[in-house]
């Protein structure tokens, strides 16, 4: 048995994330899923718990001793991840019991979401984890990560094992937010932790949502529900949780054919989309329209501060783009601002007509003689104008380097001294050129966004959010 | 004077598009912009008609004479493009008229879309055009393109000079969608031509519309919208043309913000959105909901057949996806089919639960010895039956080369076989791996979409249009 006064201090979800030592149960067959993977991630991703492969077919993977059963493993086991036959899973929970484990990942599959042995295979597996005072993350879940700890058990091969660190924590109900089904590495503003909660036996969002209130490393929370365990408490919990940290929900299931689809994906009941909402305005949830939102609108809230208002400033190349924004904006409850005079008189000197909102700096452009000369003091000039809130850049990435140099000089400028929340677009005929100065202006603390409308969706969550954090 | 024997027919717009000769007039100084940059990009282009650069202060430009003035040039002159100050345009038509030009592209911004000044200018253009008896694309305009004739006079540097040719004609009340602002050569399904109408002083939506119809290179016409110059005529013009291409528009200037940003943008008066949604059913047009599905969306026409119905059949990884795209597909008109009993039998014969809808190969991927070998069967199974009229397939794209091989398996044999739209989107864990895989399946003719639900709207349009084809 475990010695309790041993055990991690138990912040409801701490033994999932933060295991001094992890049982890996399941097949070790070199595959591109499987305990086999499972065990290489961990020890790539630099874990430094204690990782107890167990198996009687197998006597080493990945250079460890793979254990026969539980209970030769010799010290004790904070989690146990697990990968085998759905049938055998309830008697594991016992197994898992005798040696004092007291939280598990169930990764099998074949459970609610297959048919109804399935289901019943779940209720046992609900009744036995219960009764053995096991919590239980999934069944028919792809795991979770902890990028503080290196614990990263992916069970499916991703191609890379380590995660940029940020503020970021993603969940849902499914596995297509864990590493196996997106480039993290690729994610800037990097993550803090993952979970995929499967069919949900036992922990729920609510049990998350409030492990990440008091995570230190999480500052945004980005959510994939298919369905509600309880309204109720998650009308509570986020409403305590909403005032110290963003939450993003991404709500699928919405309509009548989708809900239907959500009972067979991970065996959930469904709520209508009308009381999600409002359950969401009550408690200062803010919606995502679309999946890929979920790695996308984050971005704003961990690098950017807060908005004072919702009165936005645009600088483009285009008039074009500025029409599209205003409609989008406006959605969110952000207004076009109007400039301040003085704004508008130095903008006025620097080209006639610049003193407008939207400031469209393509006439500009192809008017002056240095036009990336005095392309930063216009961002400067607009950024530092009271009346602007929030601002969303727009970027020619042209192949012309000289260009590129004064984006970046702008963005140097106003970094660390400008307040305000900026989203950029960048556009241009070379989509290499592009993701290039994306990668740049990201790095230097700015987010970049995949369309002009995802730019201003971001930054009017961020100006709601404002709100709610005020009227809190 | 312009032998008008020898002038190209005149289908609408032909001149912009087919001009046997173009007279440049603007400044040649070496720039990211301007005279220079469109006789560049036409050189390069493989323009094959006469270029006649014309400004006083030049001698050459590429290599080319330039001709101090238009009625200098040696032969018949059948479009101007015209980048010179806006107060110099109206007398520009006169000169133009005097050598028997009947079409010009006026570049030149500082029009209705600046100040007061600028809208009086842009009347006393459309006045001097119509006493002349001169057609006019802009002012404020980025300019035209047709690729089956090189004929690119873009204003502005891109870094590539020729688009691939294919059915999409794009159209817009901005530059956005002009080559400097994309990447075309990305775009595999191909570009028949390309129009910014800036302004819109004179040649409008219903003249595009009208002259597309007629083109044989143009398959399916994706347009932008602020404004609308002729409700009644784009109704009486679109009803006719969707019975023969589909017309995709996507219009900003939807909320009270947007309009007013969208007047001083192009100097035009907007639509009330209810007014022009109302337009879009009765004539057929279909809607588009962001900018960027002005080129995304038109793959699924450019490259499938239209399906026969809305019953979607769905292959997935991952349950989740298949809600989402479920609850998307639902506002199209789309409902997840019923698999036909032989297929159930078929696709469980291959592994036991896999005849569910959506068919989700995750476990079998999880569970068989040889998942690979088998995907190819499963999709072809799917596909063929006879309760599909559209596929949404999903893969991922894990870096085992063996799983990318097997995809490209399953497209071979459904290619040139099966007569129903599919739509793929590709997810993974390595940017590099699924940009690679999508490029190989857009190459063998299959459109793959940016997210789960761009692909379900696509073939969610399709079935639309489908729908607006059978009942016209």
């Amino acid at each position: 048995m475990q010695n309790e006064r041993n055990a991690p201090a138990d912040h409801g979800l701490s033994r999932f994330f933060d295991p001094r030592s992890i049982a890996v149960i399941g097949s070790f067959r070199e595959n591109f899923f499987g305990g086999y993977v499972i065990v290489k991630s961990l020890l790539k991703a630099g874990y430094k718990g204690k990782i107890f492969p167990v198996n009687p077919a197998y006597k080493t993977v990945h250079g460890l001793k793979v254990y026969p059963s539980l209970k030769e493993i010799p010290g004790d086991v904070d989690l146990a991840m697990v990968m085998i036959n759905a049938r055998s899973v309830a008697g594991m929970v016992r197994e898992c019991s005798g040696k004092g484990v007291r939280a598990m990942i169930v990764v099998s599959d074949g459970f609610a979401e297959r048919d109804e042995e399935g289901a019943r295979l779940q209720e046992e597996l609900m009744k036995v984890a219960g009764i053995e005072g096991i919590r239980i993350i999934g069944p028919n879940t792809a795991g979770v990560v902890n990028t503080s700890n290196g614990f990263n058990p992916c069970a499916y091969e991703a191609g890379y094992y380590r995660i940029p660190k940020g503020p970021i924590a993603i969940g849902a109900q499914t596995g297509m937010t864990n590493p196996q089904a997106f480039a993290y590495p690729r994610m800037r503003f990097g993550v803090s932790k993952i979970c995929d909660f499967g069919n949900k036996c036992d922990v729920d969002e609510c049990d998350w949502l409030e492990y990440l209130a008091q995570d230190p490393d999480t500052g945004v929370i980005s959510l994939y529900l298919e369905s509600v365990r309880d309204g109720r408490r998650l009308l509570k919990t986020a409403r305590s949780v909403t005032q110290a940290k963003p939450v993003l929900i991404f709500k699928s299931g919405r309509t009548k054919q989708g809900a239907k689809a959500s009972a067979s994906h991970t065996g959930s009941m469904a709520v209508d989309d009308k009381i999600f909402d409002s359950l969401c305005r009550q408690s200062g949830i803010l919606r995502l329209e679309e999946f890929q939102d979920l790695f996308e609108i984050p971005k704003i809230f961990a690098s950017q501060p807060l908005p004072a208002g919702g009165r936005l400033g645009i600088i483009t190349f285009t008039g074009g783009v500025g029409v599209v924004v205003i409609d989008r904006g406006s959605t969110y409850g952000m207004g076009l601002t109007t400039l301040s005079a003085d704004t508008r008189h130095s903008l006025d000197a620097i080209y006639q007509g610049l003193g407008n909102m939207p400031v469209d700096i393509g006439p500009m452009m192809a008017a002056v003689k240095n036009p990336f000369d005095l392309y930063p003091g216009v961002v400067e000039t607009v950024v530092a104008d009271p009346n602007v809130d929030a601002l969303f850049n727009v970027l020619w990435a042209n192949p012309t380097g000289r260009i590129v140099s004064s984006y970046l000089k702008a963005y140097e400028r106003i970094k660390d001294r400008i307040r305000k929340p900026i989203a950029t677009w960048i556009y241009g005929p070379n989509f290499e050129v592009a993701t290039d100065l994306a990668q740049q202006i990201e790095e230097m603390g700015f987010p970049v966004f995949n369309s002009p409308e995802k730019s201003v969706q971001a930054l009017g969550l961020a100006v709601q959010y404002s709100r709610i954090r005020k009227n809190g």
